[in-house]
């Protein structure tokens, strides 16, 4: 199956989401892209398993990183695309729309079309970014190829309703533990009751009241949740142990460390065990670049909440924003569906910036 | 594998012991004590399943039933049954030694030797008492056999420290739920988190203090405890539904429906669905067979906590108590063992009751 990059990129990305590429099943989706820009004259292009690379090389003073994952949660009767209207708003509906093809296609097309962008632009296109990091398209090509990801700025497509996104929250998972003693049931008195231990957990919780962070002129929405609770050995025993996995999504302005002992405060006196941790990105809008970015677009920047690959990039110390088209809160979700208007929107965007003389 | 029921009764404990028969597995043991039965002329023997019933017919004005259970819970590296000492005290070690097998040995002999005993016996020896009641040998054997359980009054051998605990407490499971609404942890603002929504559940199982409840001259002591907790989606979902499951110990002077009703009302507010419910029995020592038997093993009845099949014998009207020698709080634990003593003990006391002029 081919892709016809000469088409709008509405229709670009219904054929980019008809493609099924559910994460670990997106070597022909991969396939389509690579043809597309291996026709281009003015691109390089690097294969890396799934993950396809696609660069200018124009000697511009500023070089740019376009991004987005091809891969998507698993299909749920929501494929193939259909058209939907909706309070007279026209929509691309099914998997995929939002999370993100609609941002790859219309990256896919820009990169066929600006032959003379006025930065130099690393486009990429990669795999597994819906499963656990260690198989994440983009993390395994900085391991090996550092050198593709040195540049000024870096734009991820993913979905933030048009508009531009700066950073990321951190997030943090811990266990916090209550420990007992088991006993028969029916003779409680003699056991201590890990659950019932868990109570002012659970009450610190429901109490907590999550911050607002400003971050260079970003406000950073925190959030502090029990994800999962476990506990319980029988019907008939009184249970010696119960479990709270809870996750911190913490402003960008804080590191792990500080978001650890943030939690450990939280539940003083009580066993906690960090089992997952990744820096937030701070939205790195001081830049030049990012400043002509977002007058390009025409935008006002705002905080992204969820952590996205844009951290990736920070880490590496480029500068990294989100800004593609569909809502956030429809991503995975059975109803996922994206205003078109936004497709256009942003390759309007996309293309006003890199081609403003 | 035969059984010589002309051992000490702590000898025919240990051979008994080292016949395994977890719950499912009986069969090899029910056809040694049916084979030892079926040797003796004044006991009429009734096989159903792997459960075993030997009665004297002597025209007795009073007839008692004396059952035990055969099977055990899973060994666990603790058979065969060894010798030990604590304290200057002997103790059989292994699995079954406390539950219920001592008990088991003390009743078989007792069947051979007592061809006059005072009043008629019903001796019953049944399967499947450590696992779902479905399958509980005593309830199929009541089911089409209700005629052999009419009787005066009824013993249960299950570990009770070689001392008369009479009834017992009643059994009744809940699960209390909390919902919410689930929603990405990155912007956990959007959901409503039904873990954080259980933390006023846990504060008043925290809080509750479990009543003690006199009953026919004994105090039964109650227990409301969390024995499960269960929530959670995913580690960056907010979770949509908290499950606690709550195990009410009920004194014998309530039936079921109050303590659902009880049970409701601590939970006033939040929704609960009953899954098990078991009445209790009452100690039944008012009859006067049953004064009779706590004189002649010269006892003092104490309640009993846990659910026995002593219920089984109150629902059909017969009073029933359990004696047997073990700590129940060594049932089903790795170091279960039996002082030697008690074993001796309770046969003596049995024997002094069924022989007395």
């Amino acid at each position: 199956m081919a892709l016809d990059p000469s088409v709008s990129s509405v229709e670009l990305t219904r054929a980019i989401c008809d493609f099924h590429s559910v994460s670990g099943d997106e070597a022909a989706l991969a396939d389509a892209i690579e043809e597309v820009v291996r026709r281009c004259a003015h691109l390089e292009v690097i294969r890396h398993g799934n993950t396809i690379v696609a660069r200018t090389d124009l000697g511009r003073e500023q070089r740019v990183v376009i991004a987005g994952h091809i891969d998507t949660v698993p299909i749920n009767d929501n494929l193939p695309t259909r058209d939907m209207e909706i309070d007279g708003e026209a929509y691309l509906w099914g998997r995929g729309t939002v999370d993100m093809k609609a941002g790859v296609a219309v990256q896919l097309k820009l990169a066929v079309e600006l032959t003379e962008p006025t930065a130099d632009i690393t486009w990429m296109w990669y795999d597994n970014e819906e499963v656990e990091a260690t198989k994440n398209g983009l993390g395994l090509l900085a391991a090996v190829r550092p050198d593709l990801f040195q540049a000024d700025f870096a734009i991820l497509g993913e979905p933030s309703n048009g508009e531009v996104e700066g950073g990321c929250n951190g997030t943090l998972r811990v266990v916090v533990r209550t420990h007992g003693v088991r006993a028969h049931s029916a003779r409680s008195w003699i056991g201590e009751n890990a659950i019932h231990g868990a109570a002012p957990v659970l009450a610190r919780l429901a109490e907590y009241r999550a911050r607002e962070v400003p971050v260079e002129g970003l406000v950073y929405r925190e959030g502090l949740n029990a994800v999962k609770i476990s506990g319980g050995v029988a019907g008939n025993v009184i249970p010696d142990l119960c479990e709270v996995e809870v996750n911190y999504r913490f402003a960008p302005s804080k590191d792990v460390a500080e978001a650890e002992a943030h939690v450990r405060s939280v539940f003083a006196g009580f066993e906690v065990e960090v089992t997952d941790a990744s820096d937030g990105a701070r939205p790195g809008l001081d830049a030049p670049i990012a400043r002509d970015f977002l007058a390009a677009v025409d935008g006002e920047a705002r905080p992204k909440y969820g952590w996205t690959d844009v951290a990736r990039f920070s880490a590496l110390g480029v500068p990294a924003v989100n800004y593609g088209p569909g809502d956030p809160h429809l991503a995975h979700h059975d109803e996922e569906r994206v205003p078109v208007a936004q497709i256009d929107a942003v390759e309007r965007g996309l293309r006003a910036w890199l081609t403003a003389s």
